[in-house]
């Protein structure tokens, strides 16, 4: 009696009735989804037999027809590509090599795991460059230093931040490094950028990732390496005079070239002119399989469709599930998705985006206008027994940004528990092994759950 | 200012100021584990210098050493041993065998990976026993065909309920059959039992675990095989009429050998005689490293220990951290603590314990009277920055049960996120690889800030 009581004091916006009615229908979801769910099987051929899938890459050209060819087998009333032009980098088949290669001018060879960030330029002949290291924390320091950097490779070991509980604020504080970092050193003359990975894993992979260059400044080639590899040459920096590094790698921009959104549709009965959208990105990095990043949000979005048809659910809204082209580099397809929409005068309710792994679910995040908070602190008690009921204010990702910046759309992502994706992100590691089926599902009625929700009572 | 209102209205029994010096505190915590825990290296040594380390074997004899000497370092008032008997059970050396032999009395041969349960007798021969076999659901079908057991190997296929968030159900459900199966099938004249394997695992590892004989009927040979191995001779079992299945294993009870606790304490300063305990288990199955089953709870007992000591907090009660001896067999190592305490007329305040795995926290289940609960609603919002804020009604584990029952001691165990324990737990993927140091110390977190406000605020 007591249980019912709360439960009735938390969900001021719903009467009971209407919210039994949901929670069974939200258990119906989770039932067929660990019984029949197809998330994990599609994401074990997504990774498997598509593989690395870079945006503008033939691999990603395969990837779209992957994409156009199993939605198509899950329900929806059409399936379609909406075109769009990405830009294109290619790692240039080579390893990317760099070694440290004397110290105190004392010859030696010592390799270092690395990968070249994307956009970076390679190095400008068959033997690389091979310069001094400056080995810095920080910005701070090359502030301070910059007198000392000119014809040197800046080595930045900024450590990722261990005590946020969310690994994603440790990210947004470190990426800094990797996207500005190479552009802030040549500004003093720097030959070449090597960056600490953004990870707290306790292998050496190297993270790759998107790096950009303020043109004001020349373009240096810029590489990430490890977190051993990282400790090893901060030290051998603090015990040596002189450090020469040898960096060698064959990045290229390429022409633009052309590409697709793949989106399927369910019609709305009572309101199909309201746009529902729910989507994660198609493309990955090419040195992994893109399991985490963000095959399971490609898997995640195909589940929703799946199991809405699997019951029989006959959406009030039209729902679109979307798997966006070059997230990672661009965001060009989610671009073309909201100019499109806003071309066509489209009304978009409601966006969720999954690119935050396959992990098990903790809640999402949400940019809505307060008013929508009301429901939403109402429907948090259904989530409770699927451990997604943590709902905080922050926003969706960076493909339902361009939505939300057209139409004010309330956005919202999926937040999978980040203690690991960090380990794993735009790393030789983000494999199908590395992504657990039953956290994987879980994911998917979650977000079931919430588009249900959101297409049953607005937002 | 909304959300100070709202924690005053969740905060009952406390004062704002007295959360907000323990919120503090915590964060202290967090920072610590996160910035210099020992956790995650302590398991690394446990399980790969000392391995599998079954109860009563020369293994666990070495973990009981390593125990002591690493407690030793981490600041306890003083580190003992406190000495129980345990039973003793051997694989004996050989691979244990299982193979279908003939289909419809054509000879063949398949091979299916198995392993003997524990405690189970070996095979009479050195060539194993050869029998038909007969394939059921459950123990409805068992009673249903009972008169065409005789002379035969039972197999149940028995499954895993996939619809349960918590794996912790499915598994309640499912061991039954590992427990009590092969003297349910012997009643009825079966001379072997083959059970699936207790998980939901996408491998093919058998897990094996705790089985008892029913001294009323004879005891036969009993293991479990995986899950791709289960699915296949169920189907072979369904497309012929005759099966026949060879099983060679070697298991053998052993006497009793001397075995122990290993104990160190926290002296309290207020109320040295009140005490709380803070667990795992030491032993684990011999198949694997033990990593998430126990040896997440050996570490971060360890670690609660570690980072009190590190922050200089001076308990009011006096605080142990228990290493149980032989939980997966016997229990007898906890019960031996709750023997002792109750002869010496201890005081145990509250108990707690960590045996679900080294994975995400969620929170804790509790075994308190109902008064406790003013407190814990109290508390809760302590640790949701930490993702431990699930309190629910439940109990402790199996090693807080014998205090629980001699005292009416409050207990409570962690609940790590339970997804994935089941794909490793008793077998041979239970390894250190497959802990996440970030997780694995953040279970740690939230432990010690139970621990801590049950000793500043009692229960």
């Amino acid at each position: 009696m007591k249980k019912l009581l709360a439960l009735l004091v938390l969900m001021p916006a719903l009467g009971w009735a209407q919210t039994n009615e949901d929670s069974i229908f939200i258990k119906k979801i989770s039932d067929d989804v660990f019984q029949n769910g197809c998330a994990y099987e599609l994401l074990r051929d997504l990774t498997k037999n598509v593989g690395g899938r870079l945006g503008g890459s033939p691999e990603f050209a395969k990837a779209i027809q992957w994409g156009k060819k199993a939605m198509g087998t899950l329900g929806a009333n059409k399936v379609y590509l909406q075109p769009c032009m990405v830009p294109r980098w290619v790692r240039n088949g080579k390893n990317d090599k760099v070694a440290v290669v004397a110290l105190n001018n004392k010859p030696t060879l010592k390799p270092l795991d690395a990968l070249a960030l994307g956009n970076s330029i390679g190095t400008p002949t068959e033997k690389g460059i091979t310069a001094e290291v400056f080995a810095i924390n920080d910005f701070d320091q090359l502030e301070k230093y910059k007198d000392h950097i000119k014809g040197k490779i800046v080595f930045y070991n900024y450590h990722f931040n261990p005590t946020n509980i969310n690994t994603f604020t440790s990210y947004a504080d470190a990426v800094r490094y990797r996207g500005g970092g190479a552009s802030r050193a040549a500004k003093y003359g720097a030959v070449g950028m090597i960056v600490r990975s953004m990870s707290e894993s306790t292998d050496n992979n190297p993270h790759t990732g998107d790096m950009e260059y303020n043109d004001s400044f020349p373009k240096i080639p810029a590489v990430a390496i490890g977190l051993q590899d990282a400790d090893k040459l901060w030290k051998i920096c603090q015990l040596s005079t002189s450090v020469k590094v040898n960096i060698n790698t064959h990045g290229k921009k390429m022409p633009d070239v052309p590409a697709a959104n793949v989106i399927a549709e369910l019609k709305g009965n009572e309101f199909p002119d309201e746009i529902i959208t729910v989507g994660g990105h198609l493309d990955s990095w090419d040195v992994n399989e893109g399991a985490n990043d963000d095959g399971a949000g490609v898997v995640h979005t195909m589940e929703v469709l799946r199991v809405l048809n699997a019951l029989g659910y006959k959406p009030k809204r039209t729902i679109r599930f979307v798997l966006f082209a070059d997230e990672e580099k661009s965001g060009r397809g989610a671009q073309k998705y909201a100019d499109e929409a806003k071309a066509k005068g489209e009304k978009h309710l409601f966006a969720l985006e999954s690119d935050a792994g396959g992990f098990t679910p903790r809640g999402f995040s949400f940019a809505v206008p307060p008013s929508a908070w009301n429901k939403l602190n109402a429907w948090k008690v259904l989530f409770e027994p699927y451990g997604g009921s943590r709902f905080v204010v922050g926003g969706g990702g960076a493909d339902t940004e361009p939505l939300q910046d057209a139409f004010k759309t309330p956005v919202a992502e999926l937040n999978p528990d980040s203690q690991r994706y960090f380990d794993l992100h735009h790393s030789r590691a983000d494999v199908f092994e590395n992504v657990n089926r039953r956290e994987l599902l879980l994911g998917a009625v979650n977000i079931t759950a919430l588009i249900y929700l959101v297409d049953k009572y607005g937002l």
